[in-house]
């Protein structure tokens, strides 16, 4: 048993402020590390790399669609090809910091509106792995959505998270608001040991669901962030030692 | 005696199109490709480096200041740890589209302003060596500027670049006009035969100059760009035959 | 009978070239300059404008997604609100220039994806009326779609736009390619005649078609625009003294 | 004696905020709306000019040099003739939200790098004035600098600003940081009643400096924003009420 923690993180821009990186930082294993295209700027990627290093936290590339006005949030209609290559970009400007500091590349993560194309439309999620397969790292995703579906079938290796600080609706699919709101770490908490005990949850309406948990996600930029951290890393540590 | 022939290229952007790359990739042995900051963009820099393994082009960075608009030739007062992030995550962009190849990163070659920078500006030829060291890639530039003292000092391979289809100033700089302008092919020719045989040339005046060539440069977008390209690839296998 | 001729124009980027600005504008009566979203940068518009006033050419904004790179041509999901903000922001760029030439804003016409979008999306089409609604000019755009409906229903003068230099298909749908092909002139001058004189042309198939003439747009950076441009100037003066 | 407070607004970009533009609004009487170069968007701009609206704030726009991932702090090496076509682009693309809202435009500032820039280049401080000359409105900077020597040479409507919330140094140069800091309210409160009613203050070593207060700027995103703005407030009442 060793799910790990990951959270987005190095979305700051210029002199723009998003999330607490460094009080996040201390209680996550994974950093899905933004790549200029939605945020970040090449400062902040090697800052929040170095950031990563000092924690012992591994660092996977958090590639966007081009929108920095939109933070990626909205869709675009981009061919598969172009897709894979806008996408590469970032992975390999992220790549760079890596390997001034030393580090490998850990693991791939779609941002927002991009992660959303990729669970529903083929072309997307075969750009996603198009891109994935010059790195051959682990593709962090939706369960039972085209990511699963395609990225196992290409044999490369998926990664189901699981978000301990959003709601689920009665179909599984996460409630996604534009800014997000504070949870009560001890709710996030409990969910976490039930998803990844009994791979079972309740929606936001109390209907059962079935949940799978290779990794956690938590967002640096939920206004208890880090309470949220604390809460749910020691939940996970508790789930080790049992 | 091997001295290669480097081209700027990928410099195209979206639908604008720049320099005839298709047409001067087969006379040259060095492809310095745009890394979308002042030029090209993620589709254009996979397809010129596909381009480039075609023809068995070795394919290096040619990162810029951050200024689409002004093409990377409106200087930027920015601080050498901020430089040497924004060079760093052009380069690794570009070793993206490489390492999608097969292919590794040949060299480095700052562009337009960049250039004038680093030849003159020490803690810009300071954040250009501190990028180029995670790299440890030969260095393109001009000889006896701070391009060479600054790069040499900290053990870099450093490359002095003779510029084929550009004129000499008295004092041996380079006279850069805002668009090129066609070139004689046996001019060029013959100067870059002097200049790699005698170090010897003259200046746009008839004045002497003395010049130093370990790679020869020419331009995709000079209105002959593939005639000059024909007629320097034959200068150079002529004297290395002789 | 004053059927105007239009034509995009302005779209160069920096030192990127897009289009005979010069060679068309003496052959049409309304510029639709690009306002930087899709192409174009404060030096290009103030130049464009600048060269429609010489010409006695009108000028309307031509503004686009914000989408350099896909020069405007990748649809992007934009709600109503943001959509007329940023249509708003991109007239009121071109207004300066037209306020420092002493001209009056002529026209609105929406670019690539945005047209096609306003063509087919109700609140797209709203986004843009909201837009005019502040300068109260004509709308160009397509006949017998959400152009022409909403346009028409808000109160808006919206102009039916033929397309000189592109073919219809069979249902009297525009054929966009990515570039724009060579086109016959006397070909594209006689539909014009049958355009404008009878409302009958034939689709791509031959299949006939009917259509309504209100504006002629004709396109600058089709390889023979020029000669285009002159017939269909032709063709039209022609119709005005039958 | 009618001493008007600006402060420099809008600056949010896309989820990135900066400054609590709503907490100073009921404070001042001019608003410096960033125009999107710098910071700001389309849907920013026309929430800020709505919001002045509402509470009877006059608008100017508040241009930049095109540098967003710098906040337009970087110095950028840039020709009259280019200067002044971008920042025409920006006044008009502010200018749409005013005409949306029936505002007009009421003053032009410049920002950051562009402001020290103007204050000290001569073929800067004409691009501002070539663009004020369009609109005929008050320009604001600091005195006895160009600013007021080229505008007021070139007939513009010139206005000092002091800084209440900014220190000096013993030349009378403003000291500005990365990031604002908190200030005594009490403080900043009499330090503007010293400038504008005896024209004398003090440098950060205590040193008398004499000054020229026609606008008092202040900043939202100094930490304290709100009540150091309340007690610039106060204290001009006051000194209307003597």
């Amino acid at each position: 048993m060793s799910v790990e923690i990951n959270c987005d993180m190095g979305e700051s821009f210029g002199l723009y402020k998003m999330g607490d990186d460094e009080g996040v930082m201390p209680y996550i294993s994974l950093a899905n590390v933004a790549c200029g295209f939605h945020g970040s700027d090449p400062n902040h990627m090697r800052r929040t790399v170095e950031l990563a290093k000092e924690h012992g936290v591994k660092v996977g590339a958090h590639f966007s669609l081009p929108d920095l006005a939109g933070f990626g949030r909205r869709e675009m209609k981009i061919d598969r090809e172009e897709m894979t290559n806008i996408i590469l970009y970032q992975i390999g400007a992220l790549k760079a910091f890596l390997d001034m500091a030393g580090m490998s590349l850990s693991h791939l993560k779609p941002h927002g509106a991009l992660y959303g194309m990729a669970a529903r439309m083929e072309h997307i999620a075969h750009a996603v792995a198009d891109a994935a397969d010059v790195y051959k790292v682990p593709v962090l995703g939706l369960a039972n959505t085209l990511h699963e579906e395609i990225y196992t079938a290409r044999g490369l290796d998926f990664q189901a998270e699981f978000f301990a600080d959003l709601d689920y609706d009665d179909n599984g699919g996460l409630i996604i608001t534009r800014e997000h709101h504070a949870v009560d770490p001890a709710f996030a908490a409990n969910r976490v040991i039930d998803a990844v005990s009994t791979g079972k949850i309740t929606s936001i309406n109390g209907k059962p669901l079935t949940v799978r948990v290779e990794t956690i996600c938590i967002h640096s930029d939920t206004p208890n962030a880090i309470e949220i951290a604390k809460a749910v890393q020691n939940a996970v540590a508790d789930l080790k030692a049992a």
